[in-house]
C-alpha cells in the first residue's frame, strides 16, 4: 500500500524525469547561457522558497566553483514588505519555485525586470505568473506532483541548474557525466528495501542533525526539510564548518545525526566531523559511496560509486527521500498529505 | 553566584560596549565608506561563521534596505577547499570575526585582496591574522569575551553594521537613532528578574522553534544558537515565510515556539504567523514592543517603546540571551564552559 502512494510513485519517476527534462530543455537552456555571455553576467541573485530555495543552495556552489560567479541568495521581504530592493542591474536574477505562484518570489523577478536585470525562472508549470515575467522561462518537465512533500520537482530543479552550468562552462565532459545522472539515480534508488528496513530502528528518533557541506550542504538543507514534513521529527542541517562553531553542544551520547558524505574534496573534513560525533557517542546514518566512511556509520546508506562531487546532489538525496518516507510509514503518518501542508503556499 | 559567571556579566556589560564602539570607531568607518563611496561599489560579500554569521544577516538586510546593496554570504569551501572563488572586482569583501582566527574567513578576505576587491574585517582583537590582511580593520572594543558564547561580541558586530549603514546614507536622523542605542539596551536589560522566573517553566523543555524576519530574521538565528551552546535544546530558526513552507507541519499542541515581533512592517505577517501557531495549539514566548501582540503570547517578553524596526535587533536579542542563562542556570549546567565548545574554532 506504501507504492500506491503519490510520494512513492514520484521518487522512483526521477531518473525518467531528469532523462526528459536533460533532453526537453537543452535548448531554451542554451538561449539562457548565450544571454548571460552576451551581457557580461558575473553575479546571480536567486530567489526561492522551501525545496526550491535547497536548490538554490546548490546551485550558489556549482555556479561558484565551476563558473566562478558570486551568487546571492535573495530576501524576499527586502522587495515584497520592505520595499527597498537592491541594485540589481548586471545581474541574473533567477526565480525557482515548483507552482510559479509565490507572491514574494514574483515580486522579486518584477522588480529585476523593471530594473533591467537579466531575467529567468525554474518552474513545472509553463504558464505560471512568475514564468511570464521573465524573459527565460524553464520548464522542469516533471509531471503533476501531487504529493506534499516536493521530490521530483527538487531533483529536476538541481538537473537544470547543472545544466545551465555545464553549457555556461562550455564542458563537454561535464554535459557526458549529466547525462549519466538517470543511470546513477536508478541505481541508487534499488536499495528501497534496504532502507524500509533501517528505517525501522528511528520509529521513536524525536529530532536529529543533518551535515553536509560544500555541494551537498543543499541535500542536508532538504534532507532535513523531508524528514519534517513527513515524519514531524525535528530536525537541523548544518555545514561541517558551522555545526563545531556552537551547534555541536547538543551531541550528547546516542544522539541521531545524519551525515552526507560522498566522495570529493569535502569528504576528509566530513570524516573528521563524523570522528568528533563518534567521540561524543552520536549515532551516525552515513550516506556515502566511500566503502570506509560507510563502514563508520551506524547505519550506512549507500551510493553509487564513480559520481564526481559536484553531480552527486542528485543521487545524495534520494536514500534520504526514501528514508524519510519509510519512517513516515513505520509511524503510520499519511505520506501524500502531512498535517498542515498546502501544496501552493502564498508568502509574501 | 549567576551574578559572578562572565556570561552574566558580558551580558549587562552591552550598553558600554556599544557607547564606546561608537565614539571610538566612527572615524575608521567614515574611511571605510569614503572607499566604498569613491570606488563606486554596489555589492558586498560577507565571510563569517557562528555568531558573527548573525551578524551578517543583519547586514544582509540593513545594507539592502538602507544602502541598496546587494549583499552575498560567502561559503568559505569555496575558497578553502574547492579553491575555485567567484570573481570578487567591484566588490566590498567583508570578514567578521570575533577572533579573526578562523582559516576559512581569512582565505576569502586573501583571494578578495589577491583580486583587488575592497576589504575590511570587523574583529574584537586589532592584531589578528585576519586584520592584517584588509586595508580597513575595524574594532569592537568589547574587551575580552570569557563567556564561550558569545553576546557583547555580537550586539557590537551590529552596532558597527548599524554605523557603517548610516554613514553609507548619510543620514543624520539614523546616527542620532544609532547612538540611543546604548539606552533602549539598558532599559531592555531591567527585566531581568522577570526573565529569571519565566525561565523556570521551560526546564523540560527538549526543542523549541524560533520565528523573525526582515533585520530580526539575524535575531532568530542568534537565539537560537543561544539556546543551542547554553540549554542543549535542539532549536531551529526560520523566516516566517520559510515557515510555512513546510516546517509548520512539525508544530502541534504545546509545541515550544518564540516568536520575535517589533513593530514594523513585519509585524503584520508575524501577527499572522502567531495566529497559525495558536490554531495549532503552540505555545508561544513572544518578544516585543507591542502591547497587543504581547497579550496574544504564553510569555511575553517586552521591548522598550519607540524603537524603529532597523535598529531592532540590536534590543531584541537581549531578552534571548538573558532567558538562555537563566534556562542554563535552572538547569545546573556550567554557564560560562557549554560542553564540546571552544572559543576559537578553527574551519577549514
Amino acid at each position: 500500500m506504501l507504492a500506491k502512494t503519490h510520494l512513492f510513485r514520484e521518487i522512483h519517476e526521477q531518473p525518467a524525469v531528469i532523462r526528459n527534462l536533460l533532453r526537453q530543455e537543452v535548448d531554451k537552456a542554451a538561449l539562457l547561457v548565450e544571454d548571460i555571455r552576451e551581457r557580461g553576467i558575473h553575479q546571480v541573485l536567486i530567489a526561492a522558497r522551501g525545496s526550491s530555495d535547497n536548490a538554490g543552495r546548490y546551485a550558489n556552489y556549482l555556479f561558484g566553483a565551476v563558473n566562478r560567479l558570486l551568487v546571492a541568495l535573495a530576501t524576499p521581504s527586502l522587495f515584497s514588505l520592505y520595499r527597498r530592493p537592491p541594485r540589481l542591474e548586471n545581474s541574473l536574477v533567477l526565480g525557482i519555485s515548483q507552482s510559479g505562484k509565490s507572491p514574494d518570489i514574483q515580486a522579486v523577478l518584477a522588480e529585476a525586470r523593471r530594473q533591467g536585470a537579466l531575467t529567468a525562472a525554474l518552474t513545472n508549470n509553463p504558464t505560471s505568473e512568475l514564468g511570464q515575467l521573465v524573459e527565460h522561462n524553464l520548464y522542469l518537465h516533471a509531471g503533476k506532483e501531487r504529493s506534499l512533500a516536493a521530490t521530483k520537482t527538487y531533483t529536476a530543479e538541481l538537473a537544470l541548474i547543472a545544466l545551465l552550468s555545464a553549457l555556461l562552462a562550455t564542458d563537454e565532459q561535464m554535459l557526458t557525466v549529466l547525462n549519466r545522472a538517470p543511470d546513477y539515480m536508478a541505481e541508487t534508488l534499488v536499495q528501497q528495501t534496504k532502507i524500509a528496513e533501517a528505517a525501522v530502528r528511528y520509529r521513536y528518533m524525536q529530532h536529529c542533525v543533518v551535515i553536509g557541506r560544500g555541494f551537498n550542504y543543499a541535500t542536508a538543507f532538504e534532507l532535513a526539510l523531508k524528514l519534517k514534513e513527513l515524519t514531524y521529527s525535528i530536525v537541523e542541517a548544518y555545514s561541517s564548518a558551522d555545526f563545531l562553531h556552537g551547534p555541536l553542544a547538543v551531541i550528547d551520547e546516542g544522539f541521531p545525526t545524519i551525515v552526507i558524505a560522498p566522495s570529493g574534496v569535502t569528504l576528509p573534513e566530513i570524516q573528521d566531523t563524523m570522528f568528533k560525533l563518534k567521540e561524543r557517542g552520536a549515532e551516525i546514518i552515513v550516506v556515502s559511496d566511500d566503502r570506509a566512511t560507510l563502514e563508520k556509520g551506524t547505519t550506512p546508506l549507500s551510493l553509487p560509486e564513480g559520481i564526481p562531487e559536484w553531480l552527486s546532489p542528485l543521487m545524495a538525496i534520494l536514500p534520504g527521500q526514501l528514508f524519510a518516507m519509510h519512517l513516515a510509514f513505520t509511524r503510520g503518518y499519511d505520506i501524500d498529505h502531512p498535517r498542515g501542508l498546502r501544496k501552493i503556499i502564498e508568502t509574501y
